[in-house]
């Protein structure tokens, strides 16, 4: 069996640990540095703590794009990162600060625009600014990732960048950032933790170190979800619970990368509103059902390692999740039509979905679309 | 809960991997490289194929060191390596080149003689030449951590030097490597691996990727040792899963820290003779009983992970798989005598014994050797 394994960030995990970014700039030998974080923390008032707390190494905020990144807006931030001549950058939010934080950091160090790399196939350079990464759901994974998911309206396209340098320097995983997430988009973001160790665990690219990782992850959601949406706000450890349950499912499919459910959540987010993770969820039993007998048996082995008694057993209880947390568990109140199931089916066709074990045509893709099309 | 995790080092595992020396090099842009291999490597030819094999990337060799390799030898390697200008280290073997490759490779840049940073409290500086480490049993670990264990004979000491500078750059684990490991250093290492998981779980310092890590290489140790053991030149999925399990075990206790066993194994090495992983085993199912409660039953949670019924279970597995790979069991062939057992108690307080979940007390540790001095 031949893999790789890399991981240079540097975790640092717990309550409250979101007050070292002063001395973790501090041992960097950086200052001057510049938050980018979601317009919701900035008007909240986060943001301007987090610099007032940083003992002077924290200068100016960026806050200015949209929750889809679009290119412009990276290069607005680099702009910013040229002007004050950032020594680092701190990402504070979901997936989207990330993006544009790990673009910026990067591209501030050059004089093109981002364009000149997003879905150009030109390698980007790996100089950058170091990146502090804080996650504030429960979530991404993107603070142990190298990728950036942008969007070029102009042109009509969105698309990752994948960089060695997009990988942070540190990530602060600090549970109390995510006290107040309401519980739907604990329910989804969660649900996309539960997703992506899955499939870290059945991609064709999977490998002992990211498997160890899964399974660890996925036992968490489990036992921790229904809780962390029930009472998010007072249950701290159920919160502590699946902020590791994020980080560890983030180690578990950044090399393996995601296959099905990924691939299939695509369309549904972008055609019919449904959030990223409840879409990836919507599909994640299906796929259980139809990978429980690739690769040599290896999902009846994770559901077995989980403590279910078979990978049909695990199935069952991704939906009794689902129905528990308040996700979507069919489609049947959009009506779509055949055209709309037509649209799915071919969107779906996205290279994650070649990640999946077992070969997805698109008559199965047909087949599950219009079970969930009459399911509640 | 609080935890920090960096794992700085790239994995690359497979059968046959460590024909891409001379890949490796290059993507790092250095070259006249010099190997670090134990004698019996030298002698055999391998290391002379491994330079014959690196596209001109590797330069040299270096094998002067002893098992417990001392000061003198780690400057005798910093010379060779200053006077060829190398630009990287392998270290092939098993702990003791590791620690030679680790050790040299920092102090080359320097003009001092490594002593000065021994057992002196003085840090090692961090700049050091690339390190590519290639283990050649399943194993130390040693791969994947930033410690080195030197021994000063002039001074009468040995002690570890922990240092960022230490971590290798990349760990080439080639099962291929192992093949040729005699059955009964096969049983030990294997043995150390082991322990390396259970102690690193149950450590004061464990945290939750570690004990990911953990679960994941005890659940292989006890699935393919006794294969690697009886049929190890023929079965190479049993030396395959015993690498996974020793590269994985290495991430399970680096951070965390070895504990009760390991602070055990040191007299029972140094005054008896046992070798390292046969002395770790060797009262690793009696603390897995003393720590069977503690820390809310996390013994014995990861126990029914690896599907015992409960720690007790999981410490009779322990004695079986003993007694399956030809271990000892017990002490009485030495006949010791009280002051002989005095001996293992006082040398046993060493600071690992600190790590260990339940206070080890002198009359524990008595209790403990009196009961192996009677033992088969």
């Amino acid at each position: 069996m031949q893999w790789n394994y890399e991981q240079p960030v540097a975790i640092r995990f717990g309550e409250g640990r979101v007050s070292e970014i002063g001395e973790i700039a501090g041992s960097l030998g950086v200052g001057d540095g510049v938050v980018v974080a979601d317009r919701f923390f900035d008007e909240g008032g986060v943001t301007d703590a987090m610099i007032a707390g940083s003992d002077g190494a924290l200068v100016a905020s960026f806050s200015d794009f949209s929750p889809n990144p679009d290119v412009t807006e990276v290069d607005a931030c680099a702009a910013l990162l040229r002007r004050v001549h950032a020594g680092f950058v701190v990402a504070l939010g979901g997936g989207s600060a990330m993006d544009v934080a790990k673009a910026a950091a990067s591209i501030c160090l050059t004089d093109e625009p981002i364009a000149a790399y997003h879905g150009t196939g030109r390698t980007m350079p790996t100089k950058h600014l170091p990146i502090i990464a804080v996650p504030t759901t429960a979530g991404t994974g993107s603070e142990v990732t190298c990728v950036a998911v942008l969007s070029d309206r102009a042109q009509g396209k969105k698309a990752p960048i994948v960089s060695d340098g997009f990988f942070p320097t540190c990530a602060i995983v600090d549970p109390e950032m995510t006290y107040s997430v309401p519980p739907h988009t604990t329910a989804s973001t969660g649900m996309d933790v539960l997703s992506q160790a899955i499939e870290g665990y059945w991609s064709k690219g999977h490998q002992p170190i990211c498997d160890a990782c899964a399974v660890h992850a996925a036992r968490l959601v489990f036992e921790y979800l229904p809780r962390a949406v029930a009472d998010g706000r007072n249950d701290h450890e159920a919160r502590s619970k699946m902020c590791e349950a994020s980080v560890i499912a983030g180690l578990a499919f950044t090399l393996p990368k995601t296959t099905s459910s990924h691939a299939c959540s695509f369309p549904l987010t972008n055609l019919l509103g449904i959030p990223h993770g409840e879409a990836c969820g919507l599909t994640l039993d299906w796929f259980t059902r139809i990978n429980a007998d690739a690769q040599g048996g290896r999902v009846q082995r994770f559901a077995s390692l989980l403590g279910f008694a078979d990978a049909d057993a695990m199935a069952d209880a991704i939906a009794e999740l689902k129905r528990t947390i308040g996700l979507r568990t069919g489609l049947r109140d959009l009506a779509l039509n055949d055209r709309q199931i037509a649209d799915l089916v071919r969107i779906s066709r996205h290279p994650n979905l070649y990640n999946n074990p077992v070969d997805i045509t698109d008559e199965m893709l047909e087949t599950m679309y219009r079970h969930l099309a009459r399911a509640d």
